[in-house]
């Protein structure tokens, strides 16, 4: 089945973008997913084709236009379609790796990307859109953060990851920090392998690791094992 | 003052990809800052130009050589460079945009995108290396981490945002979730501009907006609210 993603935007030429290379590109090629691009302005009825207006009450910034938003969303998803309504905002519900999972299963998504100062609060109530945040920082639009949520989709869509193993001990997947990484060469500026990496004694070597995530995730992020209920 | 970003990657023709568009773009043709994408795999030394090797102890993926990272990093950022060096991967600190406005005072910086199951860690230990992670999420690599990063970055470098006062009002800026939005038309689809906001009372407007961006704040992320300390 293949995840129908389309975004509506005032930068359609923002995509696929990066999404078109690598793992992304490939699993587009393929035919995994699809990119539907749509630009916002096409919508515009007057003859300037603006998309913005001063927002109500003053203020800084220009704000998105209900109606022709409005249009551009009933264009893209009439009534019925199945796919969730996102909107890329740092007011809404933080992405996490539980709420990528989430989205992998549904058809597709279709995905407002804001700019200026935002979008008028009536087509994100009338037209039912789930305000998503990828983190507490603010972007120049919503366009980056809609490719950082479908890299994390995409990557996870059946037969997208080569080796199906990869995923499963990364950091989140299951509550920790990954465990730091060796490689070849042995020795570097002086600096070697730990030596149980060498051991070939794999029990060992888990358990290890698993002391390792716990030890890092004890120092950068507590905040991931004191939230239990959550994974 | 330019703010000067290497990327070090194995796929340079993601950038600057989206940043070439919009804000970021025009500020990047004006010179504000510079975005020099890197090719890790320019600095392999053997006939295959490898990069990457299997993990000591076993495992799945492959791990992004020391001796080639570290090649490339002390040619692009040599002793002495002023700027952070810095490591896309969900094992590091999460940015917040605190976190961001301590990069916009530096003189830029060199950002190392991940790829595969990781990077070894005796380089990031070598290098001095980083982690930054941009939420608690996977994804493919480190580049579009980068894209967020330098985006969220670039808005905050001076002369960059058209309107100054943009971005006091933001969310996360004052601790707090954006209050709603709302312009022209007066009335769609039979719902209309709450009345507060065509008033002309800036105190009584004022009030409101932050009385919204309050409830919204404890409905949706409470946590900002206890978090008094970090802002």
């Amino acid at each position: 089945m293949t995840f129908r993603a389309s975004i509506l935007t005032l930068y359609p030429d923002m995509f696929p973008g990066p999404l078109g290379h690598s793992l992304a590109g490939k699993a587009l090629a393929r035919g995994d997913w699809t990119c539907e691009p749509v630009n916002i302005r096409d919508f515009a009825t007057d003859k300037h084709a603006n998309v913005d207006d001063t927002p109500a009450g003053g203020g800084a910034g220009m704000v998105l236009r209900a109606d022709v938003l409005g249009r551009a969303i009933d264009a893209v998803s009439p009534e019925g379609d199945p796919r969730p309504r996102l909107l890329m905002s740092p007011r809404g519900r933080t992405l996490d790796q539980e709420f990528v999972r989430e989205l992998v299963e549904r058809d597709g998504a279709v995905i407002v990307c804001g700019r200026f100062e935002g979008v008028d609060q009536r087509v994100i109530d009338g037209r039912g859109l789930q305000e998503v945040s990828i983190g507490d920082y603010i972007l120049s639009g919503g366009e980056i953060a809609a490719l950082t949520l479908l890299d994390a989709v995409v990557r996870l869509l059946p037969g997208v990851m080569g080796n199906a193993v990869s995923g499963t001990y990364e950091s989140f997947e299951n509550g920790l920090l990954e465990h730091p990484h060796y490689t070849r060469p042995a020795e570097w500026e002086g600096r070697e392998i730990p030596q149980i990496l060498t051991s070939g004694n794999h029990a060992k070597i888990n358990e290890w690791r698993h002391e390792q995530a716990l030890a890092l995730t004890l120092k950068r992020r507590p905040d991931l094992l004191d939230d239990e209920t959550s994974e």
